[in-house]
């Protein structure tokens, strides 16, 4: 195999022979540089080049945790050796192919000048390609545009005119014979709704195509008019003759992923749908790793900017080119962000969001040119940015809250949005509360020995039975279970590569529903008894869920790792409760990627939510991406926003001595004190002991005694 | 001389071998390149530098018209040779150091490694560098400052307040705040003036800056705040502390000058005034050969937007550098300029401008962000465009009117701005016309054998003794006349470059005046009998004006250029008085930098404007400016000059069969019909004598018959 990919005579004065030099080959160091982010550093000989990237911040997708399985991960090796004796290239710096890339290679071969970046390993001085599919695109983005129930009011409004010609003995310009046109043709929308277009003018954008265009027309042109309250009405863009239709963005830019919406404006139908991941990830994995390398690096803050920017227009292109649009006919754009990328995407420095008093620099909602964000849509084309909520409370949860609709609801209604970070809303039309808990990523399936995002190959469903403890799982991209035939047939096309936040959390929940995790979270050692699937890893006891080509199993500090999130997450919760003074809420809505997908009951059962009527919990699919629609067609939601956010009242839970209260309570399965009286009396639930607080000894329900690792 | 200054040794296979070979190296070719513009072009050995820059629609300054004396047109030759057989460099391409250069090098040393472009002569293949002190600000610009009268009512206002600091329960961010502090500091502003601040918003450019300013100031701010009709009120800059002065821009471009004035914007004081020549001269020296280059070079439009903002940058860091600011503290500018350079600026094609209907694209007043013009003031900075008025009548005509304010005015009067073009205007508080006529440069000192723009060492005021023809004369950059003994002790540090546009019409009224000239304006034969001031020059006669290093000479042609161009501005005048039904006017303004130096007396002498009381006519210095600056400091202002714009009658001079009539009958000394009863009451000017319509040979009244050339 060394052979087939690396032909060459070895050359290089470090390199040893073959992989039993490795021990001796791995005390030398190597010079490892990533293109096209251009970041070096030295690397032990030996270590994986997937490894190197990571603690350099350069993103390589890697969705089965460096397993060999998902092939993501792959890189091109363009050249080796920068030793001083001249002698370069030979891709001979890097180990012999192995048994995983072959056995990769064999279900789904790739291309020979590539390799996995988590199997290969450094052995010399290297140029590491990241290619451009591999570092974005390759997420599912499980941010579908559903449809939406509201009755359109754009900003942006087409009007068709004739103009009359150049006349000499008049002088009138070019403009100004538009102009008077356009607001004849508005006289009857002024008489009807009251806006006024005596000031309407055009965007200097248009200086320098209104004569072309007006020719082309025949002086037939269609104008789109943008007017929104605190902004005078503006001609934004103008096309030779006839025009029905006029396009917007609607855009949710996630620490991850940023997803959009091409919608029609004139009833915010999504033509096209889209996303990619966030190319910040190169600068810190999650929103905090960001903020600190500006901290670090504040010159270095246009990059962070650009650099999301530039994956807004890639977007940008995608889309457009889908549908077989121009760019410039995008006329419109709406943004929702967490409030870092908020910060990131306008420009701002994140870094007061680092810590006490979190103080947003800017929260309205703006309304601006897409140009002085280096958007490229239509030139004079413009961006509505929802509001953010409070420093860790972003226009993302607005957008959901715009959405949901809680400050209309006679209800009290708790609505999470669940991603790295877990918004939460809580109240009705007389009173809405908003707080950030800090979940961490686990429920989207990073911080899990086998977890990968939600993509084709992920575990997403799974049950194991209450005897014999032998697992049935559903995998994203194949329709059926694992214990139907049908999943044999399909399974090969897509593998089974690793489990997903839905899959987590009901693997986990099942395991504790048959007895395999104690209440306090410990994978019982006496499991190993009753089944082969509980197996001791050293220290603690691990449960094999999956016996493919690469075993995939639920290890302890998984479990530890849903335990941290979920009692952040209902921590959260529970202190929006008390502030509200309620011990019960009337209808739980989860969105989001994870929210929609989970099984309400398994959130229950692992106490990630309060008790609520097991009707009364739904998963309300992309709320944000829902809501930066709706602000997209409609100024009156816009208006409604707005409005709704100056008066929701923010909860910092990071200063809260109550929020840690409840966290500490909430670590265990379901919780310390029994959150769900209601939902007990629905479901057949394990009955309730509250874990002692040392989580000492004390006879659990199933199993026998815990073993502590 | 050849030596010193090409001391390599002789490689070139095309060269000469000294000043004889010439005639024979003329027959052959070589390749120039001009830099910094890369134009380049093949040229006959022994064509001038000069000349072939000139050819190539490169501008080299030459105030002397290439006669070696004003040392204007120096460049650098970086190198020679492009011979394939890769022999390169060697400045013997260039023709030895001539007389004249040694001449001017004795009186005025320049560097070694210079030449003067008008005496160096290709003899071989160059790159010639054009030094940017020789391509720009050499010019003298004569559009000073004058005194404002009008009460300051700027668009941007300062207010200083303390902003609330950080509190996380109120979660208020950073803009909110200050925005909070900056509507209760204009609550008394609203009250008194009925103006909203509620619309308030930050300009986006703001929001990079905005933490650091509120923390760097420790939460005491001051903001720049604008406000105008049609826009929605907004913070456009904001700096730490407080402060008290805010600076603008008044800006006319010229086709041929850009002249700046950097302002106090409280009281629109000048605290700097500079200018530049226009670089657009590289794409044709009118106006009209600029729009015949974009006609032929469509692509090439954004290059000469790009030059004038360019300029206008530049000119920005020089005021600002001159009092010691930052551009950045430059909050608003104002600009006006004719059509072509208005659309220019704006980056709007001007194409249309060059033929009928001369339509303009864009006229109402611009009140638009400086960024989307590239302005390099404050990111956030504001520009306002004065109005044009017609196709051949410009924004600068429209800050004419506002200076002079003929629509305020109970009498009729003739505002005259004389640039390359003369825009005219007419009327009075209830009728106001307005018209350009095409006068051409030769009032500048262009199309004039030995004319020059006004800067030192040119001519500016003559006297010719009735008796004797000898002339007395003035010199810009010196104090005395040429007959007073001091001036010998001055001149030589100025040199006499050549004549500019008020010292040729002065030398042609007396040479008409003396009877030099005939009322046809031919230099008349029989004066050389008289004095020897008066030479054949072959066909036609010349006038001896002054004996210099390089003797100045009035040529025939150089009267012809005058009568044409007094002719268009007397008919254009004429037109809009048979419009108003009038045959005489209450007042004549004379505006610009010729018509603030020319002697009313002389102008009527030669019949350059209708007649009127002496003492009605004035010179109203640089009007352009002055308006600029009124819109720079007052919103009423602007409104006022919008107003009086759309209301001013258009008359286009290029299609009125009157105005061609009116220019044949003028193009004699006075006139064909005596314009002058008026004048000629209160003044010694020759007796009335109508020149035949075929300039026949009929006896004059001063000297014998006419000499035609």
């Amino acid at each position: 195999m060394s052979d087939q990919h690396s032909p060459e005579v070895m050359n290089s004065p470090t390199k040893k022979d073959g992989r039993e030099a490795q021990p001796l080959a791995a005390s030398q160091e190597a010079m490892v540089i990533f293109q096209p982010s251009g970041k070096r550093g030295k690397f032990a000989h030996g270590t994986p080049v997937l490894d190197a990237a990571r603690s350099l911040g350069v993103y390589i997708e890697s969705v089965c945790g460096g397993r060999g399985i998902c092939g993501r991960c792959q890189v091109e090796v363009s050249e080796g050796s920068f030793a001083k004796d001249g002698i370069t290239s030979s891709a001979d710096h890097l180990s012999p192919f192995t048994e995983q890339e072959e056995r990769y290679a064999r279900l789904r071969p790739f291309k020979e000048e590539r390799r996995l970046s988590c199997a290969a390993k450094i052995e010399g001085d290297l140029v590491v390609d990241v290619p451009q599919d591999v570092q974005i695109n390759r997420q599912v983005v499980r941010k579908r545009a559903e449809n939406l129930k509201i009755d359109a009011d754009p900003a942006t409004r087409l009007v068709s005119v004739m103009v009359e010609e150049p006349d000499m003995e008049k002088g009138e310009s070019d403009a100004s014979r538009l102009l008077v046109s356009l607001r004849a043709a508005l006289a009857s929308i002024e008489a009807e709704s009251g806006e006024d277009y005596a000031h309407l003018t055009l965007d200097t954008a248009l200086n320098s195509s209104l004569q072309r265009i007006l020719r082309e027309g025949k002086w037939q042109v269609t104008a789109a008019i943008y007017r929104d309250e605190g902004q005078m009405p503006k001609v934004i863009a103008l096309w030779p003759g006839e025009r029905r239709a006029a396009f917007g963005l609607a855009v949710d830019i996630g620490s991850t992923t940023i997803a959009a919406h091409l919608c029609d404006l004139r009833n915010g139908r999504a033509v096209s749908s889209s996303g990619t991941s966030n190319p910040q990830i190169r600068f810190g994995e999650d929103l905090m790793s960001r903020v600190s390398y500006v901290q670090m690096n504040p010159g270095k803050l246009p990059n962070l900017v650009t650099a999301v920017r530039d994956a807004v227009n890639s977007l940008i292109g995608k889309l457009a080119g889908d549908v077989g649009i121009a760019s410039e006919d995008i006329v419109e754009a709406v943004f929702v962000a967490n409030p870092v990328m908020h910060h990131l995407f306008l420009g701002i420095d994140p870094v007061e969001l680092g810590g006490a008093p979190f103080a947003l620099t800017l929260s309205d909602a703006q309304n601006i040119p897409g140009r002085d964000l280096g958007l490229s849509i239509h030139p004079a084309g413009r961006v509505y940015v929802l509001p953010c909520i409070a420093g860790h409370v972003g226009a993302d949860a607005a957008a959901v809250a715009l959405a949901e609709q809680p400050y209309q609801s006679d209800e009290t209604e708790l609505v999470i949005d669940v991603g790295t970070n877990a918004e939460i809303l809580l109240g009705n039309k007389d009173r809405l509360l908003a707080a950030s808990s800090p979940t961490g990523p686990a429920f989207e399936g990073a911080e899990i020995s086998c977890g990968q995002r939600a993509a084709p190959g992920a575990i997403e469903r799974v049950r194991i039975d209450r005897d014999t403890w032998e697992p049935r799982i559903k995998v994203i991209g194949v329709d059926h279970w694992s214990d139907e035939p049908e999943f044999a047939e399909q399974i090969d096309s897509v593998g089974v590569t690793g489990i997903c936040g839905s899959g987590i959390v009901e693997v986990i929940a099942e395991m504790y529903l048959c007895g395999i995790i104690s209440s306090e979270g410990v994978i019982r050692a006496e499991g190993a008894e009753r089944s082969s699937r509980v197996e001791s890893d050293g220290r603690t006891h691990q449960y094999r869920l999956w016996d493919g080509v690469v075993p995939l199993t639920v290890k302890q500090t998984d479990v530890r790792a849903i335990q941290l999130a979920k009692a952040a997450l209902y921590a959260g919760a529970k202190l929006l409760m008390d502030k509200l003074d309620i011990t019960q809420v009337d209808r739980i809505k989860l969105a989001g990627a994870f929210g929609s997908f989970i099984d309400p009951d398994y959130a229950m059962v692992l106490g990630l939510i309060p008790d609520c009527n097991l009707e009364a919990v739904s998963g309300v699919g992309n709320a944000a991406g829902t809501g930066a629609r709706k602000a997209l067609i409609s100024r009156q939601a816009r208006r409604e926003i707005e409005g709704a956010v100056r008066a929701i009242e923010k909860v910092e839970t990071a200063v809260e001595a109550k929020f840690q209260e409840h966290f500490v309570n909430a670590m265990a399965f379901p919780n310390k004190v029994d959150p769900y009286p209601l939902l007990r009396s629905q479901r057949d639930l394990p009955a309730f002991e509250a874990p002692t607080a040392e989580g000492s000894d004390r006879p659990r329900r199933r199993g026998g005694r815990r073993n502590r690792g």
